[in-house]
This record gives structure tokens, C-alpha cells and sequence, in this order.
């Protein structure tokens, strides 16, 4: 469940800017672009795109069209439909780095917005991570992701089967719907979390081990990771409701700004997650040491009773020629009533310190 | 005293915004609905409601009329009294998700409040949590909640024995009593936490073990969660001052003032409680390692001396034919002496240690 | 030197707002009044009031009058002077609790502000903590204190003796004399606590004992209550200064401005403290860290070189029949060239590890 | 990769502001002045200057004209320079002070910007560190350098190229390309640092030493350090966004807007890092703590067991004439029966313990 | 290097406000007052000061006046002084109270500065602390300091001398020279307090004591208490340069705005400065563990390793008449097989642990 700190970005140091370089790590994924075109009245158009004249015509076309593309290793076609909806070029330079920070920003009557999508993977239980790039104009929305887009499939299927409002709102509810689903991810990576981080707790305090830490720490830094990706988002969307673009309507601004309290919230609950790893990792250090105290109390309690009598037998056992105890009648029972005065008081002493 | 950290909610991902999904734990407990009718003048009217009708009437009756419903697993039920009361269904549908953050919202002349309700159940010594969702109008407060209302109990008794203002005055007052009860709550919890943070005080100081510190661990995590439920009330309850909405008199808005004063102190106690239990966390480790401290010097006070005694008897127990000493008259006493001289030359070593 | 986190407040949960019950812990304390009317040119009027009709009196002579109240359980008599005075009920509620926020309220031409008082019990080094009120008109002050008022006896006294400006000026002068005697005992404590400081300081680089560091974890408390106690008086102040209140004239503004910046660095220098706490307590750890390694070199060099001696001795202490070696003539000797050899290299070997 | 905390500035002190005095530690560094003359028409002009005249021509033409300076240490040059583009004197004198703080100063129609330049050397792996002042007029840019300006040579080619806008654009975009090649640095070193610490995460997990600590916290140092040096730069920034400055055009500043962003991208993750860093010291000291336990346990085991057998076998070693057990048939036998129900019995005990 | 936390303030509690009374710690020092008179055209006139008339037509007098103070025990004499030059009696309490927190108050025509001075002192690596009180008329400036002024000397021989503009400026430039060297000098305490950090580092990683830690926590108390000194200095000068006094002209506001940036460079090296103490805590720690480690190792090997060995001889050392392998005649040599299987076991047992 580790991510590398950083995507590795082939960093194209000293190019001049609007250069579409792609910097992802997923060189061999293929870019496919799907149009959903849709207004209230007529049925849903849904398909994949390989001719970019389609893209031109529903730039222009009245009804609502919403562009998914995914793999954004083909930089140059990126870069064609990036003209087709009119994102400058250091905004199309942003789509293709893939390590972003979430922004808004407003653009020749559009907007540009790009999001953190973080989801789980129930295999391996992995936190996968993406950026969504949104390009919101008056009748179009241009989504573009690195990875895979599975996680709007129920957004195109709403659509396609005329659930709920969608296909009677504008763009801009749209735009609400899969920010809502996006956040919605965030809650379930958090909850899961939040149940690993349940079982860490259980586990230090059954029987701690190296790697229960380990655990902690690499869950606090998906917390991190995660904070670091999401604390933009709430500006995003705060910036969002407070700049009333004529491009977000009222009833969708009401929606908008459901989403943006989600968001807080999320960022509540990670800041409390990451305040008990903290605590958790005290609590494994305090638990180490007492079973260190326990350890050690045995040993010590072993030791200290028996290194004595084992002196005094051993004292015993010398060949001296002339040690009178050693002729005497009495001098081995003599010898265990001092066993037992010796042992008895180093028990008794250990008893008053509490040690047994 | 362990809350999980998140309420699982089977989240209804991807469906459209308003849809009534019940996302709680509670599924068994049965929907009621209570209706208490007042004005100055007459002797209030309390009663179970079963016919949804009678919501209706005290709606549109100029007389104030506090509506409570406990229980939220009856989606279709609570979606017909929202209907009634005119709350809208994004915000119908915040009412059935119980991990909800504090929230005020106006909407259509209504104020809509959502708080989080500490309690405090004496067996187990368990911190209740629950969730209160407030509507008010101009003539009536719907209160929905997930668990029980017993704690609301003393608000009633006070409406149908007509004591203190609250029959005289409008629903602000009503809205006030409530919350005012709400945060008195609050100071019950904290009481509590402060009372088993002095426990465990103590305990650490006389005889920490691991429970000491999981149980302080938990402390500070149930601490963690009440502020995440808490920090929100503040800019709730400091909003609804600053908006100065028409349905909050000038009389209320001075007690409701009064109502913020108290959240504002639960937080700095809170805050307060959080940083003495990360100091006891400190105090705990600390505790231990001076407990080893002690363990170790008698280990290495009693090993040793003795080692090497046992050493010098071991050294004449062997069994060379030609070992000189052994044959000597005062061989024996030699080796007592030699025996006094080392075991007292190391005391005495471990006397300017200290350590004796 | 430990109190209480919270006073338990038998809190009146669910009364109506305005109900008079003294919360505090000091039942058995007697309430005294105590009148002081000046004016400048007659010679000031000190006594103690048993018939509140002299206070009526009193709140309407044009002379200024220093009415003190100390003992707060005669709820009774409490709510009769809030009466005189024209205390709200709230108000008057929150001169009862006293586990009360420092605040500042104006109402009716009136200044109702709450401060907490520290003092130093030389006895037990114990921190003593109050809340004082203050109700301030524009010719008189009340002050309500829950315990003794001694600490207000210099102000007195320059009234009586006419020393310095306090005869001269109004109420707001006397205000601000009150003030500035109750920050004043602030710095008191400040010292004594940073005394203590010093000294544990000392003692955990001379010799830490499980005392210390409890002894730092409680000075650490007190600093965090007397946080919670002065962080709200600097806001109290501030307000009184931005406020403009037509009580508080030009000059007597001068003078709580002192106030308050002595406030600020009241709490600058609490932060320092607290800093420092958490520095001691890691010093602490360390401490006791390099102790025991102390401890664990001394055990390891002396158990490390006489457990293979030992061993040694007692391989020839076998009685195998057959041991070429203890027959031979230099059988002995040899054996105490090992031992020589043995001892020897596993010294070389610790000084080289910087052990002896 | 160690830093020295603070470049030892002999410090001039008491003397008079606008003192020349180059207080960094290059001494033996030449001065070394390089210009660039452009314009849209025709083909650039780059050469080393010798003669300060043609500067002072520089500045006068009305082509854009980029001068660099390398090489602080001789003061009177760098001061004739300064005079030559107007810069005040404590503005030159901060040129020469190289441990200066980020800052942008606007004066005389000119901008004066000092950002700091951090860059990775491979071999060593270093982070190098610098100050570079911008001067920014109308037609000209001044840059000065302490160090090497070998990372500027990507800008300085693009304009000898005539690739992408450089040529074309005026002197804001020639400030953007500089800022932005900076960052992009600022990028590159957070990689290496990034890197680093998760190498270091793998040391921890797999086989810590005192060494990884030590590498964490110059690492952790290292970010500290870079943080002073970034944070500043934001505002800087910031500013130069929000002063709208007449030499900043509207293209120029969308550029340097992108610039802006990425900076507070370095920092969201320089913070990132220094969390890691903290929670890596925590992993590593309970690493150690876990391994302590794993040797104590296998010394409790092995010493526990043994040091009770050896005390039943020294026991008959004893010499005593009169012990009965010595002369009994089965007297060995019994022995090695005890010796067996001993140790079974430890090792039981042990097993139930976990410890083997 | 070590400084009461708190200079011990016999203070004066219930004293009327402006009672001048002296509460620093140095009463022996003498009180002596010194006089620089100054105008561009005629030589600089400079003496020490016995007869305050001297300052009464100073005062008056068009030239510019620069009147120092030093030592402020002779309360009397303070108090004619700050009569002269018209301080308000609360401002001449401040002086004489040496623990004043830095401010900046504007009374009657004048501005009134306090700063916290600190220097080196190289024998004892003491760190001096002292407090300059500045008042500043629009022909004199007033500084009194308890302590020693010789860091002022610079500016003196500046204005003797001629040197720079001091002579031709006005009063304000001479306030921005006295702070310039004020700063100057917390940046030269600075670069002593990292020299010791980095001191420090190499002594925790080669050979850490006691000694060092707490020299770690000297150090880090020397910071805290620093920042308690130049934090409210930075607003001090931030309100300078806000509130545009008359007194301040355009080209000195020039001059102070670059003290009040050194200010901000003062705090961030404080903050980084404080941030690597703590860090160095961790490390020191973790390095003690690590050589617990390396001595538990040591121990544990050799002690596993010849327990068992000695048993085995111990148990042939027994005296039983009946014991078969004694008589063998391969006896001996069977045990030495067994020694040394059990020793080489044992130590594929550590290697294969890495412990050997």
C-alpha cells in the first residue's frame, strides 16, 4: 500500500512553457476518448471517439456533451483536443503532468479544474491515485484521466438511463455529479483506513511487532499523501462557489456546495487519523518497554537468586586441603539452610518490590 | 468506552443527490413521532403522532408546535414529514446520514441545524453519540434523532408545567433550550474524561501496567472525536449570531450568545484534556524506564559481585595435581579474605555509584 | 501544588436559564458585603453592609462606591445585589459558576467582566484560583469574589489613605487598579513557577528520581489551566480597549492598555514554560537512558570477563579419570596464562569500544 | 550534504549603510560579466563583457538586454554595475550579503528581486546552494550570481535559438523563464530528497544503524534549511502578482502565476517531507526498541534456564565428607531427572510467555 | 550560558501606576549620562552629563541631540529625565522595569521604543541580555540601557568622525543606526548559537554525554527565551513603518524597513534553529539506544554462549560416586565435542541473528 513520495517526472528542465510533454508513469496505457452527448429530450448518444472531427462537432452542437479521455501518454492528440476546447497552453502542459496540485482556474469563458481521485483496491488493499483534469464549458465538459475511468460509470449510467435530474440539468450539474462520486471515493478510502487503523490498534495492544510500525507509518503517509491532495481541493471549491462563474447555476451552486462540506469533513477525519498514528506509535513504544520490564524482571529475578548459591556450593567445592566446614557433621545442611535463607530473603525482597 | 471511528455507511455511491437512504447502525429501532403543541394561553398538547396528518395541521397552526422523531430507519416516513416542513431533499437526505459535520443552513425561511449529542452512559462507562437534526420555523422545531430523546425530557417537562419562559416565549427560545441542553451535555462528558484522566493520573504515578496507557489512549482518541463533533458547533452556533436571521429574536439571540460562550469553553477544556494525556503518554515511558533503571542495578549489583567470587572459588575447585595453594595452611582463609576484599571494594564501588 | 481539572459543577442541567444556584466547592464560606464610598474631596466611607437598602443607597449617590462581595453560597443575597446593580439574570447566573470563561459583556450602561485571580500559597506552594466579577456603573463597581478578597487590600488602602490618583479619578480608574493587582499576581505565579522550573531543572542533571518528572508534569498542568485561565482575559481586554465604551475614559484607557500588553507577556512567557516542560521531559528520558547504559557497560565488562573464566576453572574442576592436562606439571600455570589471556584481550577489546 | 546552518558573514558591523563588502565565503571566485542583447529581429548578441561602457550602452538601447554576473567577491565592480542600473545602495549592498532573505523591492521604475538557488550535484550528493538578484527594468535584466550559473544555460540557448516566445516576449517573460528554471530546481532537489528518504525508510525497515538516523536528520536539516529559503519566496511572488507592476504585462504574469503555484507546491511537499522525516525517527527508535527485546529475550531464555542447572550441578560438586546424595545409586540419575523438570518446566513457562 | 528565566522582580504590587521604582538585578552600576550633540556643519559635541540643565537645553536646543543613559538604578535621577523630555510617568515605570516586552508607543510629539538587546560575551560563552528604552523627540533621541552601552560605540565614532550620512540625517537615521546594530547583534548571537548546534551534532554523533543533551537543552532554552525577545520587535517595527509618524521621514522609513526584514531573518534562523534542537533530542536518544543495543549484544553472546558451556563442566564436576561417563575413557574428550557443538551452534545461532 506504498506510493512512491513523488511521481518520478522526467522534468523537461528549461522548456519553454506550453510544451506537451507527458511525465506520467503509465507509458503504455493507450488514450481512447468516449462522448456522451445528451439533452432532455432525446435519448442519450454514447460512444467511443477515433475521428477528433466528432469532438468539433459537439463543441459547437447545442446539446450538452460530456469527453472522457483516458491515457494521456499520446501527448499529441491531448494536445489537439486541448485546441478543440480551447484550454491555453500551460493548462494543457497541466493535464499532462500528473503530479499537480488541485486548482481552478478560468480560462476564455471556461473553466479548468483538476482534482485528486484516490480509490481502493480491494486486491493487495492498495490506495490508487489519479488526477482528473475538468474543462467545464457553457455545453461541454472535457474529462481526462491518466488512469482508468471505471469510477464514473455510474454518472454515464444515470445519464444513459434518464435517472434522477442529470439528463434535465446543465453542465454544470454534471460537473457536481462527478465531483460528488470523487469525494464519495475519498470517504471510502478513508474508511478504510480508518479500519486498518482499527486492526493496528488491536494488534499493539495483543502483540506488537516490528512490522505493526511499519504498518502505522505507512498508513500515516498515505494520510499525508492524501491531505496533501485534498486540502487544495477545498480551496478549489471554495474559490468555485465564491466566484459565481455564470457557468455554475444557483440550484447547482446548493450542490456544489454539499460537496465542498464533504470535503471539509474529509479533512477533519484525516487530520483525527493522523493525530491517533501519532498516538499509536507512543503507545507501541510504552508497550515495547513494559514487556522489556518483564523480560528483564525475570532474568533478574533468575538470576539474582541463583548466581548467589551457586557462589556459595561453589565455595564448597574448592580443594583446599584444610576447610574445616567441609569434615564438619552438619556442614552440607548447614549449607541448604543457608540456600534457603539466602533464596527465601532475595524472594521475599523481590515480593516487596512487586516483582513476583 | 471505543467508538468506532467511522460509522460505516454503506454510502449510497454514485446515486442521485436526495435519494433517502438510511446510512446508520440502527435498523431495528422503530420510528416515533412525538408532536408537543403550545402557546402562552392554553395547556399544552402532547402526543404520539401516527397520522402524518396531524403534521400537516400543526404546520399551518399559528401555535408553536415541537415535533420530535427518534428513529431513522423509516426513510419513507422521514421523507414525508421533510415534505411537510418544507426541508429540501439534499438536505432530507443529511438527516438519515448520522456522520454528518455540525452544520446551519437557511432555506426557505426555515433555519436547518445540524449538532452532535455527547451522553453519558453510567454502566460501561460509555460515551453515547448520537446525532440531532434541527428544523425551525417561523411556528414550529422539528427535532430528528437517530437514538433516543430521553435527554430532551427536562425541556418537555418544563413546556407542560409552564415553567420558566419557555411557554411565553417564540420557537427561538425552544431552539435556545435545546441546545443550551445539548452543550450542558457536553460538560457532563468532559467532567467524566477529566475525571478518569485524574484516575489515570494516579495510576500512573502508583502502578502503571499497558492497560494504563491503552486506556489513556482511548481517552485521547474519544477526546479526538468529541472536538471533530465539537469545533463545528462553534462556527454553527457563531454563524446563526452573525446572520441575524428573522426568526431569531433579539431576547434569544442573548441566550443563544450564552449557548456559544459554553462551546467555545468546552474546546479550550477539551483542548486542555489533550494535551495532558500526550504529557502522560511522556510520563508513562518515563515511569517504565526508571522502573527498568531499578530492575537493572540489583541485576547488576548482585551479578556483579558474585561472578567474580564465583570465579576465584571455581579457579581452586579444579583439579590440577600441581596446584600449590591448595596444599597451604591458610589457603582457605586466603580466600576468604580475598573473597571480603573484592565483594567490599565493589560495594563500595557501587556505593559512590550510587546505586546501593 | 495539583487541582482539580474542573470544579465539579452539580450543574443544574435543564433549569431555565437565570436560575441562581451557587456550583462552587466552598459551601461552607460565609457572604460578606464590604462598601467603600469615595469622592475626592470628602474623606472615603469603609464598611461592612449587612442591610442591602444601603446599597441601594448607594447605587444612586453621585459618589463612587466599591461594593466587594466575597462568599458566593447566600444565592439569595447574590441575586438581590445582581438585582441593585442591574445584572441580567444570565448574568447574574455566571457570577454563581464559577468555572466561568473570562468574558466582557455591556449592558445597560453597564460593564459585566469575569477574570480568573491566581495567587501563591507560600504554604504547600500551592497555586490558589478564583474568579472574581466585576460590575461596572458609572459610579460604582461591584466585585464578587468566591473567596477571600485580600489581595485587593492594597487598592483599598490607597483609597483610604488617598495615595496616588485612585481618590482623584473615576471608576474606571478603580477598574483598572483592580486589573492591573489581579495581573500583577499573575507574574507572582509566573515566578514561582519558573522558580520551580529552575529547580527541577537542576535536579534532573544532578539526580532524577520518578518525582521529578511527576513534579514536572504537574507544574506542566498548572501551566495549562492558568492558560485556559488568561489566553480569554487578553480577548477581554482587547474588547474593552476597542469598544469605546463611554465608561472607560481617555485616560483610564492609557492605563488598561498597560494591562493588557502585561497580559500579553504574561502569556508569552506561559508559552516559554510550557516549552520548556517538554524540553525537561526529554531531557529526563535521556537521562535515565544514559544511566542505564551506564549501568549495562559495568554488568556486560565484568559478566563478559568472568563467565569464560568461570568456565574455564570449572572445565578442570571435572572429575573425568581421564584429563591429560591435570596431571601435567605446568597444568595450573597454564591455566592462569589463559586466564591472563582471556581477561587481558576482552579488556583490550572494551577499551577499544570506549567501555573502561 | 551537509550545510553549514549560517554562512559566516563577518559581519560589518556599525557600519554605515550602501557599505560594499562582500561577506560570502568565495572569495577566490572571479567576477565575471556576460551579456545578451536581443530583440525580435534579429539574431541575439552574447559576449563576455571586460569594458563596463558597453553596460552603460546596454542600458540605453532599447533592444532587451540580459546581463549576468558571476562571482561576488569584487565589490567595486559589482557596485559600478549596481550604479550603472540605478540599483540604491542598501539594495547593492544586498546583492553582496548572500545569506539574505527572498525579497522583492520595487524602486525607481525597477524591479530588485533575491531568490534563493538550490541544485543537486551528483557526485557527493549535494544540495548547492546560492542567491541570485534580479534587477528587472524596462528593457534589461540584471542577474547576479555568488556561484556558477550553469543552470541558466537551457534560457540563454532558447533565446540564442530563437526557440519558443523568448525572443519574441519583452523582459517579464525573460523574468518568468529564469523563476521558472528555479523552481523547476527547487523540484529536482525535493526528488533527490524524496528519494533519499524513502531509501532511508528501507534502511530503517530492513537494518538500521546509527548512520541512518544521523542521514535522517541531516536530511531533515536539509528541508529546514530549503524552507527558510522557499517560504519567503512565495510571498515574493505573491506580491509581484498582486503589485501589478507596470514591467509585468498580462501575459508575463498568467506565466508567472504558474510559477507561483509550483512554489506552493514545493512547499506543500517540503512540509510532507519534514512529517516523514519526524515519523521516521519514531519508526527507528522502536525498531532499536524491538531489536533490544529480541536480545534480551534470547539472553532471558538461555541465562534462565542455565544458571539454575549449574547451581543443582555446582551443588554436588561440593566436597563436604557427609553427603548422602553423593553416595546414593541413583544419585546422577536423579540429577539429570531434576535437570529435566527444571529446564521442561522453564521452557513451558517460557512457551506460555511467547518468548520462544 | 545559562539565564534565570524570569529577572527576579522585587515587584511592586499595589503601587500606584508610574511609581518609580528600580527592579532590575545590577543596583551597584552607577547611573551616567553622556551627551552627543551634533549638526551637519559644526563639529560634534560630546561629554558626559552631570548637570541635568545640560539636558534641558539640549532639549530645546534646534541641533540634534543624542542623550544615553546607562545604568538605571538612581531611580530619582531617571525620573527628572524622563520629566525633561516629557515622558508620561507609566512610560518612565517601563524603563526602570527591565523585563518590559518590546513596544512602541507614540505620547505627545514623541515616539517611545522598547527593544531587547543581546550580545556575546566570548569567556563563558555567555549570551548578555539587556533592554534599551529609545525616546524619540524630532531633535533628540533618548536611549537608556541598564547595562554596559559599549555595542553603541560604532555609531558614535560614525557621528564623531563624520562617517556616512549620520551627521547630515536626522534624528530618524540615527534611530535606524542605533536598531540597525541592535539586529546586527542578534544575527551575531545567532551565528554563535548555530555554532554550538553544529558543535553539538558532531558530538552526538561521536561521542554523546550527558553533558551534551543538556547543553542541546541550554541551548534550546537560550532560543525560547530569544523569541520571546525579538518576536514582539518585529511588530514593533512593523507598527513603525505603518503608522507613519511625522518623525519617520520617507528616506529613513527606507532604512528601518531593511532592519525590520533582518528582524524576519532573525525569527526564521530562531524557528529553524529550534526545529533542528529538537531533532537533535531524537538523535541523541536514538543514539543512546543504539549502543544499549551494541552492549546487550555483546553480553548476550557472551553470556549465551559460556552458561551453557559451564554447566556441562559443572555437571562432570560433580562428586557421585556413581557416575558412569566419569569413568570413560573418551569421557573428557566427549565433552570437549560437545562444547564445542553447543559454542559453534550458538554462534551460527548469532550470525545468522547478525549479532556476530
Amino acid at each position: 500500500m506504498k506510493h512512491p513520495l513523488f511521481p518520478s517526472r522526467r522534468h523537461k528542465m528549461g522548456m519553454p512553457p506550453g510544451s506537451l510533454v507527458y511525465v506520467g508513469e503509465r507509458q503504455a496505457e493507450k488514450t481512447s476518448i468516449h462522448l456522451t452527448e445528451y439533452s432532455e429530450s432525446n435519448q442519450p448518444f454514447c460512444d467511443i471517439v477515433t475521428d477528433l472531427q466528432v469532438l468539433r462537432n459537439a463543441q459547437i452542437s447545442p446539446s450538452a456533451s460530456w469527453v472522457t479521455v483516458t491515457g494521456l501518454n499520446d501527448a499529441e492528440t491531448i494536445g489537439q483536443i486541448a485546441e478543440i476546447f480551447q484550454v491555453p497552453p500551460l493548462l494543457a502542459e497541466d493535464i499532462l503532468n500528473t503530479d499537480q496540485r488541485p486548482k481552478l482556474q478560468e480560462t476564455e469563458g471556461n473553466l479548468f479544474l483538476i482534482f485528486k481521485v484516490f480509490g481502493w483496491q480491494e486486491e493487495g488493499e492498495i490506495i490508487t491515485r489519479d488526477q482528473i483534469t475538468l474543462v467545464v464549458g457553457s455545453n461541454f465538459l472535457l474529462s481526462l484521466l491518466e488512469g482508468d475511468d471505471g469510477f464514473l460509470e455510474p454518472v454515464r449510467q444515470r445519464i444513459e438511463q434518464g435517472q434522477g435530474r442529470l439528463r434535465k440539468e446543465g453542465i454544470d450539474y454534471l460537473l457536481y455529479a462527478i465531483t460528488d462520486i470523487i469525494v464519495d471515493h475519498y470517504f471510502l478510502v478513508l474508511e478504510k483506513l480508518g479500519g486498518q487503523i482499527e486492526a493496528l490498534e488491536e494488534e499493539i495492544s495483543v502483540e506488537p511487532t516490528p512490522q505493526t510500525l511499519q504498518h502505522v507509518y505507512k498508513v500515516k503517509r498515505e494520510i499525508l499523501l492524501m491531505q496533501r491532495g485534498i486540502w487544495p481541493a477545498r480551496e478549489v471549491l471554495g474559490d468555485l462557489l465564491r466566484h459565481e462563474s455564470p457557468l455554475i447555476g444557483r440550484a447547482a451552486e446548493t450542490y456544489l456546495r454539499d460537496v465542498y462540506e464533504h470535503v471539509i469533513q474529509v479533512i477533519d477525519m484525516l487530520e483525527t487519523l493522523r493525530e491517533l498514528t501519532t498516538g499509536m506509535q507512543d503507545l507501541y513504544l510504552s508497550s515495547l518497554s513494559y514487556r522489556m520490564n518483564e523480560i528483564m524482571k525475570v532474568l533478574t529475578v533468575i538470576a539474582t537468586i541463583f548466581i548467589p548459591l551457586t557462589f556459595i556450593t561453589s565455595l564448597y567445592g574448592m580443594n583446599f586441603r584444610f576447610m574445616p566446614e567441609i569434615g564438619w557433621r552438619w556442614g552440607y545442611a548447614f549449607v541448604w539452610v543457608l540456600i534457603v535463607l539466602v533464596a527465601g530473603g532475595l524472594l521475599l525482597y523481590f515480593r516487596r518490590k512487586r516483582w513476583v
